[in-house]
C-alpha cells in the first residue's frame, strides 16, 4: 500500500502544489539505464466487481518471475491504465516494486495528455519505484502533435524526470506515429534512453537504430509479432503482451536472437505471430485476460467499456493457439 | 469556487466510494430537455503560468452572452479537457453555471475513457449545475470499440446520470465514428437526448435523423463548416468553435436557415468555411485563442503540449478571416 | 457501330501517331456548357459471356429517357470503365448518342493514367459524341500526385480537348480527393466547366462553390447520398447511380430542392441513403445491377473480378430499399 | 521489336478473339520455378519527347547486367506501367528478353483490372519471354475487392496462364493489401509461385511464409527497406527499386544475409533505408530516374503526370544518398 508520505504527496500533485517552482531534476549522474531484454507489460487484474485486485497482481509476478525477463512494465496499454485513477496507478507500481526483484527493472507507463500532468505523473513513479519512465505520445489533439510540440513535450518531461525517460509510440492506440525526426532529436537528451515502438514498421525501426547510433539510445519492439525482425535490425529487446502467457517462448526468442541462431528463432517467430495477434490487434485485452486464465494466470475481467469476449471470439481465440501448437 | 460539500464528495468520487451500490438514477421525470439551436464550446482560459484564470473566463461569458445562443458547452474537445484536473473540469463547470442565465442550457463535457469514470464525472457535472452531460466516445481501446461496447458504455452512463445525455462522436480527435446502429439504439434510452456529430459527414447525419426520427433525439452540427447542410438534413442546432469569436454571425446563419432564407445562408455559410477550418483542424485551439484575442476576447495561451501559432502560422489565420471579409 | 473512319482513328491512336505534333485545340468558341441537372451514370450491360451487350443498353436507355435527367454519364465508375478497352469505351459512348436526344448531355468519363492517354481518349470521346469529357485523376502514383501534378494533368487535357472538360474527384475508388486548391486554379481554364464531387464532404463542395464563385464553374454531387445538402451549399446537379433505379425520385429531389420545398425535400432524401449507400458502397455495382434487374431495367452480370451478390449480401441489399418504402 | 506474328495476336487479343473457349492452359509439367534472389525493377525509358526509348533500355540492362541479380521485373510499378499502352508493355518485355541472359529470370507485370484483361495480358507476356507474370492486385473497386474477388481473380489468372503466377502486393499504390487468407489460398494453386509484398509489414510476410510453408511457395520483399528483415523472417529475395542504382550494395545484402553475416549486413541495411525510401516513397520514380542519370544510367523524364522533382526535392534527395555515403 502507499505509505501515507506518498499519497500526502500524490494529493499535493493533483493540487498542483509539488511542482510550482521545481526546477530542473537531476536525475543522478545522468547516469543511462540498460533497458535491454524482455518485459511483459503487466495486465491490471479486477474482482468481480471490478476493482484492483492486488493479491493477484501479486500472485501473477510471482510466477512471470521465474523467467528471465529484464524486468516489467506497469501501466502500459496493456494494463488498461486510462481506466485507473492517478492514484491507482500508484499504487499498482507500487505493489509491483515490493514483489519484484531489485535487479530487474521497473517501466511505468506516466504519460497523461498535458505535459504538466505527465511530469507530475513521471515523479510520482518514480517516488513510488519505477526505475524508469514509459511516456505515451499524447492524442487527443492528434491535429496539432507535430514534431515540434512532441519534442517540446518529452523534452520537459525528461527534464524534471527524476529517472530515465522512454519514448512510446504506438499508433494503434494513438492514431500517432512518433516522427523519426522528432525521435532523433529526443536521443540527444541525457535523460532520454530510448523507445518502446509498437507501430510494427521495422524500416522505421533500422531507421531509427541507424540516426541514433551515436547517441545512447535502445529500441524496444513494441510486440513479439515482429521481435526477431526487430533484432535483425538492430533493437535490443522488447515489451511483449505475449509474454504474460508463453514467458518462456518469448525469453527462448530473444536467446536465440542474441545467440545467433536465426533459423530456430525464425520457426520460433513463425508460431508467436497468430497468437500475438488474438491477444493485442485481434481480441485486446478481453483476449489476452481470457488466455492468462488458460495458462494458469489470473486474467479476470476488464474494466468497461472492455467487454468479455463472445463464445464466438474466444473459440477463434483459441485455435489461434491451438494451431500453433500452444494449446 | 466549489463549495466544501461538493469538493467532498467529489474526493469521495475519486476513491470510488460514493457510487458502490448506487442504483439507477431517476431523472426527475424522464422529461427530456430540448436541445435545439446554437452553443460556443467555451475554451478554458488560462494565465501565464497556466493556471485556469476563472476571471477571464467569466469575462468571456459575459461578452458571449450578449448573442441568442441556446447555451454553452463547457468542456467540449475545444474547452481543453484533457488537460485539466478532475477538479478543474468541475471547478470551470460550476463558474459558468453561476455567471450565466438560468435560460441557457449548460452542456457539460463529462466523457472518460472508463465507464466508471465517465459515470462518477458525469453525476459530478450534475451536481455543479450541468443541465445536460455530453459525453465523448472512448477511444484509447478503439480495436475493441465496437457497437456492442459503445452501447454498453452509453446505457451505463444514461442509466446512472442525473441529467439528460448526449452523445459525443468526435473522430478527429478519438479516431472512431460512433456507428450508426449504436446511434440508433441508443436514441431509445430515455434519458439520451440528442448527439453532437463532428465528423462532417451529412449523409450520415440525415440517415440519423431518418432512423432516429420515431425518437425523441435530437442531432447537433458539431462545427459550423456543415451547419447549413445539416440544418437541411434534419439537424435543430450546432456546437461551433467559431461561435466564440463570430458569435453573432453564427446565430445570424442559424436564423437564415431556421426561417428558410437559403440563399442567403449560403452565401453567410461560404465565408464561415474558410476560418472554421482555421480555428479547428488546421489551426486547432491555438488558432482559435489567438483570433479570441483579436475579437475582443481573452485567448491566451494553451496548456502544453500545444503550442502557441508560429508567426507563418498566424498569417495565415489572419487571411482565411480577411479573405473572408472578417478582418 | 463505330463507323470505319473512327476506327481507323482510334487505332492511330493507340499508335499515338495522332497527337504528335498537335497544336491547343480550340473548343468551339470556347462556349461553356452549362452541366446542370440530374444525370444516372449508366451500366455497361454485359451477356452472360460478358460481352457489351449493346441491346440492353439501348433499352436502358430508353427507359431512363422518359426521365427529366440533364443527360447521361458514360464511362464513369458506375460504368465499369476499367474493364472495358479503349475500343469498348468509345463503342458504348458512341452507342449512346445515337440513342439519346440531342438535347440531352452526354458526359463521357476519358479518364486514363497517363496524360497523354487521357488525352487521346478525351478527344476520341469528342469525335464519337460526347458533349463534355469528365475526366477522373490519376491515381496509381497517388503519392507523387499533388496539386502541381494534378494541375498540369488537367491542365494539358483541357488544352487539348475539343470538348469542356469536367474534373472528376472520387476518393473511394481513387484513394485520392482532388485538392481544393487546384480547383480552383484549374477553375480559371476556359475549358474547364465544372465537377463531379464524390467524396460527400460538402464543407468542401460549399468551399470550394465559393471560391470558384467568380468562374463559369458548376459543381455536381457525385451521389444522391448527399444532393440535397449539395444543393444547399451551391451544388447545381448530381451525377447519381441511384438514378438507374429510382430516377423519379431522384429528379423528384431535385425538382423539390431548386423550387425551395425543402421538408419535403428532407423527406425524400431521407429515404434515399439507405438504398444509395447500399447500390454504391456497401455492394457496388454488383449491387446496383441487381437492383436494376429488380426495378425492370438490365442489370445482369458484371466483368469479373466484380462478383455477384451472396444471398445473404441479395437479401440486404433489399431491405435497404423496402425498409424504405421503394419495394 | 515485336514480330508480324506476336503482333497480330496482340491485336486479336484487343478484339477478344483469342481467348473465346479457351481451355486451362498447362503450364508445361506444372514445375515450378524457383524466384529466389534480387531483381531490379527495371524503369522504362523516355526520349525528351516521351517515347520509349529501347536503345537507352538496353544500355541501362547491359550496365544491371555486371551484377548477380537473379532476373529482371519488367512493368513493375518502377516500370511506368500504367503509362504505356498494351503494346508498350509487350514491346519493352521483348526487348529486356532480347537482351539478358537465358539464366536470368524475366518477371513480368501482366496485371490489369478485369481479369479477362489481366489474363490476356498474362498470356501475350509468355509469348514475348516472360518466365513468370507477376499480377498486381485490382484495386478500382476495392471496396468490393475482398478474399473472395481476389482468390477468383488470380484462380483464373493462373489457370489460364502459360507461365507462372507472382502475386503482386502493394498497398502504397493499391490502397489494397492482398489478405493473408488469400494468399493462403492461392498458395496452393500449382501455377501461383509465390509473391511480392510491397507493404513493408515483417509480421505479415513471417506469418504468410509460416502459413504456407507446406506449399512451394516463395515470398519476395517488395523494397530493400525491410529487406534484412525479411530474410529474417523467411522471404527468399527481393524486387527492389534501389537496385537500378546501387545494384552491387543490394546484391551484397543479399550475401550477406545468405551467410549469416548479420551484423555486417544490419550496418549496410542501416545505410540503404534512406537512399530507398528517397527514390519509392518520397520522391517515387523521378526521384529514381534523377539518381540514375547521378550513377551512369539512363535515367530521363517520367511520362506525365509524373513530374521532374523540383530544385529543393533534388537537394534532399541528393542528401539521402550523400549522408549514407553514397554520393
Amino acid at each position: 500500500m502507499l505509505g501515507p508520505r506518498i499519497w500526502a504527496s500524490v494529493r499535493q500533485g493533483l493540487d498542483r502544489a509539488l511542482f510550482r517552482n521545481m526546477g530542473s531534476w537531476t536525475s543522478g549522474e545522468g547516469k543511462k539505464v540498460d533497458i535491454s531484454g524482455i518485459y511483459p507489460p503487466v495486465t491490471t487484474p479486477f474482482t468481480a466487481t471490478k476493482e484492483v485486485d492486488y493479491g493477484k497482481l501479486e500472485e501473477n509476478l510471482h510466477k512471470l518471475g521465474t523467467f528471465p525477463f529484464r524486468g516489467f512494465v506497469v501501466q502500459g496499454s496493456t494494463g488498461e491504465f486510462p481506466f485507473l485513477t492517478s492514484i491507482e496507478r500508484l499504487e499498482v507500481v507500487s505493489r509491483v516494486r515490493q514483489v519484484m526483484s531489485k535487479e530487474r527493472l521497473l517501466l511505468a507507463g506516466s504519460g497523461c495528455e498535458s505535459t504538466q500532468a505527465t511530469v507530475e505523473m513521471t515523479v510520482s513513479m518514480a517516488q513510488v519505484g519505477a526505475d524508469a519512465a514509459m511516456v505515451v505520445t499524447p492524442s487527443y489533439y492528434r491535429g496539432r502533435m507535430d514534431s515540434a510540440a512532441l519534442i517540446h513535450h518529452y523534452t520537459k518531461v525528461a527534464d524534471l524526470s527524476p529517472i530515465p525517460v522512454v519514448l512510446y509510440s504506438v499508433p494503434a492506440n494513438t492514431g500517432l506515429d512518433l516522427p523519426v525526426d522528432a525521435v532523433v532529436t529526443l536521443s540527444q537528451h541525457p535523460n532520454i534512453v530510448g523507445m518502446k515502438d509498437s507501430g510494427g514498421d521495422v524500416t522505421r525501426i533500422g531507421l531509427i537504430v541507424h540516426k541514433t547510433r551515436k547517441q545512447d539510445f535502445q529500441v524496444l519492439a513494441g510486440s513479439v509479432g515482429f521481435l526477431l525482425a526487430s533484432y535483425a535490425v538492430g533493437a535490443v529487446g522488447g515489451i511483449c503482451a505475449l509474454a504474460n502467457v508463453l514467458g518462456a517462448q518469448v525469453c527462448q526468442l530473444e536467446r536465440l536472437c542474441l545467440t545467433g541462431q536465426w533459423e530456430d528463432a525464425q520457426k520460433l517467430q513463425h508460431r508467436l505471430i497468430e497468437p500475438n495477434v488474438a491477444v493485442t490487434r485481434r481480441f485486446g485485452i478481453p483476449g489476452l485476460k481470457k488466455t492468462m486464465d488458460w495458462f494458469g494466470y489470473y486474467g479476470g475481467p476488464c474494466r468497461a467499456p472492455l467487454l468479455e469476449l463472445s463464445p464466438t471470439e474466444e473459440e477463434a481465440l483459441r485455435v489461434d493457439f491451438s494451431s500453433n501448437g500452444w494449446l
